[in-house]
């Protein structure tokens, strides 16, 4: 039994081997080699291999973190959280399910993407979609007006999952809201700085934070000749830009949503526009958009945000883009996205010109998005009192992807554990020596572990530290316990050297001090 | 509008004073007086008082954290996961969510009140009631033989809510586990050191860690007269005799679960028992337990569970009792369970004698439970291959009650935010340069806020650094920004003093320091 289990982790480890091999698109003849080993462990079995009862597996679009995951994880949220921290936000928390009713209205097209929960009796629930409702939901029943607050929490969308590409249907969005009657950019500047401060400090590559307004999408809407009730239907559209050709969201608009082919020519000419505050004073005096009174003040509050951008140094990483649009309803005011560098997709357009266009690839690595949204709360406010709010969403799975796909590459060792000391019995029947020595180390706070065998072999020990990379074991033999010591082993060096057991706790903070500086 | 969104804060606080005052049951005198005010407060809406679209509500059995207490939840996640940590355990995460075969035949009685989601076309799916069980699943699915692991996280139960007493349907666990083949009790005597550690330094009071062993249970069934088929329905029974007098307990026995009077009397007898290792002994001697070797086991490990205990200075605190019987069916082997004392609902019993029973009260406040489930993972293996394990869970909502009572029994304010620095106008027109400070604050890790007013008053500036605890405002002036220096103040002394932009990075870091040491 145990040497089936043995030989269970060894196809496990070697079947590792092997995907890892594969991923690296290492040469054909290693990977046959270590296929070859796979297959001989798998014989080893025998025939009677393992045929599951049923298939043991996650939901469909999720999944489970193992330990290396979780550090790479822990180290993401670290960076966000103080990041969100530094910009003096607090933090609440919310059901991972509301009413029904809540969430009803809000998500537009989406609205058929929200899971909800069986009626068992009692109240209808679905689970959250995203932060935002459930923050403005917050809001409005506490009458809160001004909180500046952060959120992190898994929100869920039955759509459809592309895992490898980080797109699940149970992720974590990391959110950050400012809420409250302020000056115009001033809360909306400082949540792009935020996502320039987070994504700079995660250090996974280049990146941009595209802008725009949806007052100016809706000015240049009105400007081309879309009619009023065609705005946010004709806005969805121009939000697969990022992801389709020019000539297909035409196509869209025209032939599925019933736009004359005029008016898309000339939101065509629009959408190409993208740039720094000089392309704004440019679109200020175009003659269609600037007798919009919405296209104006979109195009002014633009130009104030991007100047708030430069001051705060990361004019360099923001574009004004008229072609981004965001797929949510709720926006009233500036948009934003980011994007990393380098996971290009396919090109916005395959037609040519236009003023301020940059030629580049547009990527497809959206990893931060958000903007205004100044009529949610009012919507759930019984005389529809607004809270003006602004905010962005971190969304973390397409970084956890990154880093995941850069840790295997590179091959280094993550510790998924923070232990300092091992206690090794160098001999049988030291178990209830091992045990107090354990007890007064917990007690000490210093993170200790032990073998959970009355009698392990010293070598097995040993192992364990070097193996799970514990700097420090500490070993009990008859003659340590006969002399009130023990021996102290620095696991990398090897060295060791007796220490008093009066000593002990003193001795290891100071080795572990000596340990962390070299 | 402004006025009135004013007086509904203050209705909203006075509504806190008088809340406050009733629940800690203030003389009456001093009640009345405050609702006075919080009636006329209201009167000043006039009639047009707010009357919702709908209801606007947390579903049943759920909540909100406000920033307050997501500070309470932080501290004691804290304080768990640093003691997870000392004891060496890496950590996993798992979906809310899984299929709902998964789930199926593991939580006997308590399977009502899993939440299933909506068919939407796709896998049928309920959320997790538990962490044990998808760990048990994950261990299956990965083949994994060995681990020690944390995982905290929410878990749903459709249960009747008692949400004063910290009763949720939506409420955290914070669950350790050792996976793996070991030496007997060497594992299940860390998880109840882990209970003891934990519970000690969240410094709630007294509790006691009460211990059995399904084997002992199930012996004692036997010897007395229970028959096979009836021991996990007389043992989930006898589960209920931490809420319920053995009469009743008794009745449901007999009356229901159709058990001889006789049998449930022997059982009767032996409920009583409860002490340390005499106990044991005395029960090693019991003519009708020692025949069954199912009960002589359950003893000795039991007795070598307290040995251990002992080495782990908590004896004080863990008490054997065999009327221990916890709820779920999975577990194979030692149980336990930790109670905060002062927290007394009913006696156990009504009746008198028996040897070894302590006469005190029994507390309700169970915070933590756990035990051995050597079963569960075999449950999900094609060839049932066993994966012994054995577990805690820290049920913090509980503990989460008693702590957010304190707080506000104590009238402490509680901070919420880290912020560090405010930077303060001291003049109108200067918005651009105090963004340009922020920028360089942020960039040097300070935390920072500033108004997001363009023009905010000096005066509501201060106001805003004490009432939020930021111990330093930097205040720039037309004089300062002539002078390239600023005027860092001390928000508790008030003490001002000019310090020039080349240092002011490194003086704040001082102050900061000086600030916490004194």
């Amino acid at each position: 039994m145990e040497d089936r289990a043995a030989v269970q982790e060894q196809i496990k480890t070697q079947g590792e081997v092997v995907r890892k091999l594969k991923a690296e698109k290492a040469d054909k003849d290693t990977i046959s080699e270590e296929v070859a080993k796979l297959l001989d462990l798998k014989a080893k079995l025998g025939d009677d291999g393992p045929s599951k009862k049923f298939v043991l597996k996650c939901p469909k679009g999720t999944r489970d973190y193992n330990p290396q995951q979780m550090s790479i994880r822990e180290g993401v949220f670290n960076t966000i959280i103080s990041c969100f921290k530094r910009h003096g936000a607090e933090t609440i928390d919310t059901p991972v399910f509301e009413l029904k009713e809540i969430l009803t209205g809000k998500y537009g097209e989406d609205s058929k993407l929200i899971y909800d929960l069986q009626d068992q009796g009692g109240e209808l629930l679905s689970l959250r979609y995203d932060l935002t409702v459930p923050f403005a939901r917050y809001l409005a029943m506490n009458k809160i007006t001004t909180i500046k607050r952060y959120h992190i929490a898994k929100v869920y969308r039955r759509d459809n999952p592309a895992m490898t590409r980080g797109r699940f249907r149970e992720f974590y969005q990391c959110d950050f809201d400012i809420a409250g009657q302020f000056d115009a950019m001033l809360p909306d500047a400082e949540c792009v700085k935020i996502v320039a401060e987070i994504l700079t400090q995660l250090d996974i590559g280049e990146f941009k934070i595209r802008v725009n307004h949806r007052k100016l999408l809706d000015g240049m809407f009105s400007a081309c000749g879309v009619p009023d009730d065609k705005f946010r239907s004709i806005c969805s559209a121009v939000d697969k830009l990022d992801k389709t050709f020019w000539e297909d969201v035409r196509a869209e608009m025209v032939d599925e949503k019933g736009l004359s082919p005029e008016a898309a020519d000339r939101i065509g000419h629009f959408v190409k526009f993208s740039g720094g505050i000089s392309t704004l004073e440019e679109l200020l005096k175009d003659e269609g958009l600037s007798k919009s009174k919405l296209a104006v003040e979109g195009l002014e509050e633009l130009k104030l945000l991007l100047t708030y951008c430069d001051l705060y140094k990361i004019s360099d990483k923001v574009v004004f883009d008229l072609s981004l649009a965001r797929g949510l309803d709720y926006y009233t005011g500036v948009i934003y996205e980011a994007c990393l560098q380098g996971y290009a997709n396919k090109p916005v357009s395959a037609s040519s010109g236009g003023s301020g266009e940059e030629e580049e690839s547009v990527s497809v690595g959206s990893v931060a998005g958000g903007g205004r949204y100044d009529g949610l709360v009012g919507m759930f406010d019984a005389k529809g009192k607004k809270v003006p709010c602004v905010g962005v969403s971190i969304g973390i799975e397409r970084i956890f992807a990154i880093m995941e796909q850069r840790a295997m590459a590179s091959n280094t060792k993550i510790r998924t554990t923070d232990t300092e000391v091992y206690v090794v019995s160098a001999q049988k029947h030291l178990v209830e020596h091992r045990l107090k020595l354990c007890q007064e180390l917990w007690d000490a706070d210093i993170k200790t572990e032990q073998s959970y065998k009355k009698n392990p072999k010293a070598l097995d020990q040993f192992q364990y530290c070097e193996t799970n990379g514990i700097p420090i074991a500490v070993i009990l033999g008859q003659s340590e316990i006969e002399n009130n010591c023990v021996t102290m082993r620095n696991t990398n060096t090897r060295a060791e050297r007796k220490v008093s057991r009066e000593d002990l706790i003193e001795e290891i903070r100071k080795e572990l001090i000596s340990i962390k500086s070299s």
